[in-house]
């Protein structure tokens, strides 16, 4: 679990059709771009949204695609036990690499609740286990005393973190960093350079959907220590958010602005699973718009530096 | 949709297999008390927390036994539309009266993007549709606004409302009292009283999981505007709440000190579904004690009426 | 501590000037429609707002006005412990009847240190203390296990609720039932009917600014369990709910549409401290109208009565 | 605005004694550190907790013991803009260089309230005014979006985020970066060496208080873009921050733990201003001996260094 490993839209054809050949394209696009592992049924994929049956298609279409290039990491996040077991099994038995779990999100638990649910599903998912900060959606948080409890579990392989708490994930970083084998990766792709600069494994950035590798050169300055050009890539992450995330006013503006824009591009279909709706005007011509300068910018930077 | 309809708690022997005897009997005790139908697979029955076999297995069990003497309301709220269709079919299909949908409560959803929710799922649900307000899970408050838009539609036939925000119900009552076919039911059982006093149709009340006569003989009571006793019944449902759900610090202790109630009394199972564990020592201990006291005055009261 | 207390809002000239001959004249417009008390420097005062040397003159002004006809109780809560002790001594000085306070409310702090909070302050201030309850604005609960700590602290006479959760109110009545001179008021006047049926002492009902009869009918009505007038006269607190405080969009409508249906009325000036700021149009002709057709209604209704 | 600026505790000998030989000496001690200025009257400093008086007796003590070698900064933050207006001409008089102001704090206001509230006061305080983003206590979020329409105001000279959500911190970066003047000031300490790494002016941090000169290192060390002393002077900031703010439970912890280490170490009294209390046994041991761990720590790396 290092590097860019992208949360994957899933191109929908209709609510319970995939748009097989958009979500070819799009895997070879951010194959091309270099990243180094795929997540599908994340956040960013939608996967609460979508059926089990879709769910399942879509493990099998991806692993098979993907043929162990790089590793396939499968979200089973869900408000049933039994559920993200079965999920985990069919993600191992067509070879992903690993799962992620968020907390179960109907039901308030309190902490140590969730200290005996993640200690149960560890033992019985088929795969190692990715844990899944996502307060925005589940409402729960994981605090850095229940990660420390979990970090030990056997399976147990890193934490994916998109609260957006940087404090929180500064001490997180610290009391993880002697504990080999345990990785933690970034979900807000704003806070990519500074975590990796401080010692984060990678991250999971929605807009590497997009741009694979702007998110792949990041991390690797980073990385590298390369301030000069960290801070460049970086502008040019907070511009592709400027230009794609702020469109519309709903919480859901960000996965309706990929898929927006993957459309624009060529990539793959817009439609989104209930409850939402891909942009219609004004926001589509909005959207295209701002991606369109977005790229102009992109090519007088590149010829500036050529 | 009038009077009261239990919540039904879901039995269970482990976290896949359906305590099927226990179900029964609840079903039974529930029926003896003279309720006026039976919800399934709502938050009490921890419905986002079972796979969706046993919850098929479940609305089969419920529909066989009942066999329309009461109408029986089944649970599909869901993060994925298409298993909420597919479990309304199954409901359809095995004579349920009516569905429940609360909204999806992984993404957080604008007011505009719920009402399109709602517009497409009455479109294809395969009952009536009864709407269900629980921001304590779902995180997402439907709005009086919000009702207004959506209580014309075809096919939608009431709102649950478990918000526990009595004016906001108050509002609800002025606004749908002139609306003919569409029923307002009250979720907290503390404010059955009040909601019935003013014209709301009845209760989904858990505590009718272990007392359904003293909740039936309060909505009576209230229909009959028979304040003296709606007052002496309400102290009891006060009563009850107290000594039933106030064990344990957690938002799960309700669930958790039914089932408990449940099984001391030798209903059913306590097991519960992740994320929740069954009450241990010494939570056990102190409810069961409650329990007996809350008897005790039971009998104390009896007397002192007979 | 019984009946309706309104909690008056403060007629302004500009910032840091008083209405003075709108405060007179909406202070002998509450009186003549027989209110229980006065509430001076609550939030629907303004208090928080307000300097400390306006808060002294209008405590001063209503005293000497009301000439302790009925009892006047004034607003301390304050962040500052030391303004809140001093502005008890004030108000005692000048003929005050108690003092209400909230929670501080910039620090988020626990309840056990909430306890001692209140313990201390019941201690240094001049006046017997109401408790109140306002999460809305301080963002601190006061739970029912706190309030049974502090109410039989020497000098806590009572606690106003403005949570709006009503079931929690429910226990708190069950709770202070048997504790003779502890007395509990509802904030929100769309509880009051059925808060006073239940056992409630009174309300502190913002609409009595604009109608203080037809609150003190409904408070009367509920006392003599006359649920035909209850219900009557609830019905008309819900549809000037409805006409004075849904006209603008943030939390600050409730102020501002009462002060505008006054001064409408006739009775006082509208100018808001800041933050806020009266209505301008289109909202004022929108309030004049709804405000108009209130009037109507309630001129047909008396009509058909007599 | 530059650099480090503590935000300073206010050392109290009772709830309206300020303890001015600790003040003095706290005064000293971190001017003796390096520090750019000072910040009193902040959260740190518990403003909105203290009497106007004792407010104006520090606002005096602090300005003429500095005598302006560093600017003074004055927080005026307060739920009555009068109020406010009026600390911001005491501040003034005596020869301070800025004032910093939060959102009012007891009503919940909306963004176009808060930016006419806004707008008001900076035409009406008496010095340049910093925007103080805190929604831990105010409960009001200044969005980047209100933040650019207020940027341009006269007087308005830049932000202090507390707000703890970086990614939101870098849009504010990115968009006042050409705007002149106006400077952005980080209030978390933990974020404190990659805020200044990406061009933010400065930090207001509590830790300084304690050991001004390893902020005012870390800030020297990040305007150097010098990345391997940033990584071991933030790994000692997080090191304090475990020692001293995670102690005890509720949200007054930072406060405590300041207030107790600089008591520990003789610089000036623990007592707290209400709701909050001092650390009393076993809280005030268990700092003491985690400030020893640290000092410890401290000296074996100095000497590893030397």
């Amino acid at each position: 679990m290092q590097g860019i490993i992208p949360p994957l839209i899933t191109p929908l054809l209709d609510q319970d059709t995939l748009d097989t050949e958009g979500m070819e394209r799009l895997v070879q696009h951010v194959l091309a771009g270099g990243v180094h592992g795929l997540f599908i049924l994340g956040t960013t994929g939608e996967g609460p949204s979508l059926s089990y049956r879709l769910r399942r298609e879509l493990i099998e279409l991806v692993c098979r695609q993907v043929d162990r290039r790089v590793p396939v990491v499968v979200g089973i996040t869900d408000t049933a036990f039994v559920e993200s077991v079965d999920l985990s099994r069919h993600a191992s038995d067509h070879g992903a690499a690993a799962v992620v779990a968020a907390t179960p999100y109907y039901f308030p638990a309190g902490q140590p609740e969730l200290i005996e649910y993640f200690t149960h599903l560890s033992k019985q998912v088929a795969l190692p286990l990715v844990l899944y900060n996502m307060p925005g959606c589940t409402k729960l948080t994981l605090t850095h005393q229940t990660v420390v409890r979990l970090m030990d579990l056997p399976g147990v392989v890193g934490l994916k973190d998109s609260s957006g708490d940087m404090a929180e994930f500064h001490r997180l970083l610290e009391m993880t960093k002697a504990r080999e084998g345990f990785d933690l990766l970034i979900g807000s792709e704003q806070l990519l350079a500074e975590s990796v600069l401080f010692g984060a494994a990678g991250g999971v950035c929605g807009g590497a959907n997009l741009e694979p590798r702007l998110y792949v050169e990041l991390y690797e300055a980073a990385r590298a220590s390369d301030l000069t050009r960290v801070r460049q890539l970086h502008a040019r992450v907070m511009a592709l958010g400027r230009a794609v995330y702020e469109v519309g006013s709903h919480g859901s503006s960000i996965i309706k602005g990929l898929k927006s824009a993957l459309a624009c591009r060529g990539v793959c279909s817009d439609f989104m699973a209930e409850p939402f709706h891909r942009f219609r005007e004004p926001q589509r011509a909005q959207l295209e718009q701002r991606l369109r300068q977005l790229d102009d910018e992109s090519i007088a930077e590149s010829e500036v530096r050529a």
